[in-house]
């Protein structure tokens, strides 16, 4: 079998974005506004499983949702049906949102009795890895389409996660996907990421989710 | 209905990229290496579409793999297994590879009785777009579970594509995917875009794409 080498190719340097977010952690924790970044690859379904979220949690919280896209108002007007407040953003070709754009979005929404916000970021498994939001919590969605060696490929994303959905679990016997293997990769890669397998389609999971979601809105409140 | 506003966020400056590709187009036009980069989201099933690429043009042209990622070697150790000459690039954290990049990769790869030379791309539907490679074409891989809606929300891949792959057509019938809706999408934003149906997985529709790419490689020899 033939050979092959592995090349590293330089890495540019980004701005610095980490005090900026921690400031606006600080902002939002005095608001009383719990922000969750949502991440996944283009397509994983993080705006259905944002509608049944939203579903779920609309008569306890007081819920925003920003919808952050290089362009189209789609995921705006299927979150928009929910009834609850929502922004579509327009990233200007950028690739995910740093704390600066949260905060330009955040002051377009409105955080006036918010309880909730949501954060849909650009999809994309790289970019918004490396981009601290200033959310409390970080949520991604792996599908069952996309395979189980994510985790390998794109390991920052799964590191900076405190959550883990994977999504499309009505679509399994279709697709060559080994749900433990995935679980021991971002077991290797975040002891502490939760895993929960959904469908966002059938509502299967869904419960697990909304449980997790709730009491980390209500342990971050009570701190 | 509650309504929602459409808020523009600044765009970053990128570098001028530009020239330096149509440098390297010209030097790879000179060697006789005709450069392919095939772009899409994570788990769109490019390395699988290439490999069945490989099997089936590897008798008539001397091919090369550039396999471009964040970290892991799976996609080249997946190629290494067709026997033709692999390279795998980590980018050390960027989303996209711009002609520079391109270039060391192909330095690494070695370019002497190359005729066909393959960047598989980060997986990624934003920044590859911006970034000028170099290639004499692009072609990107859309698969049936990410959406029919994917042209509208990230029109500049579509436009900057000479042919699209509508890949995984195996699972159609699970799930709401309208192929007529992507061709119209697509004609709108590129009307010179090919869109192929295609299952790398079965085997369906890959004639179709081995002619196109035959055709392009034989029809850019002879300019």
């Amino acid at each position: 079998m033939n050979e092959f080498r592995i090349l590293k190719i330089k890495q540019s340097v980004f701005a610095d974005n980490d005090r900026d977010a921690d400031a606006l952690r600080a902002e939002l924790k005095a608001k009383g506004v719990f922000l969750l970044n949502l991440m996944s690859s283009p397509g994983a379904g993080k705006t259905t499983a944002l509608r049944g979220t939203i579903e779920r949690l609309r008569d306890e919280f007081n819920i925003g949702v920003m919808e952050a896209d290089i362009d189209s108002d789609v995921d705006a007007r299927a979150i928009q049906q929910t009834g609850v407040r929502v922004i579509q953003l327009h990233t200007g070709g950028m690739c995910h949102l740093d704390a600066d754009m949260t905060r330009q979005g955040l002051a377009g929404l409105g955080t006036d009795r918010l309880d909730l916000a949501i954060l849909e970021n650009v999809g994309n498994l790289v970019c918004p890895a490396e981009f601290d939001t200033g959310a409390a919590k970080n949520a991604m969605i792996l599908s069952v389409p996309e395979g189980d060696d994510k985790p390998l490929k794109y390991p920052l994303m799964f590191t900076i996660c405190d959550v883990v959905l994977v999504n499309k679990t009505d679509v399994l016997p279709w697709f060559d996907f080994d749900i433990e293997a995935v679980r021991a990769r971002v077991a290797s890669l975040n002891p502490d990421a939760k895993v929960i397998p959904i469908s966002a389609r059938t509502g299967e999971g869904m419960d697990e989710w909304i449980n997790w979601l709730r009491d980390a809105l209500v342990s971050w409140r009570a701190r």
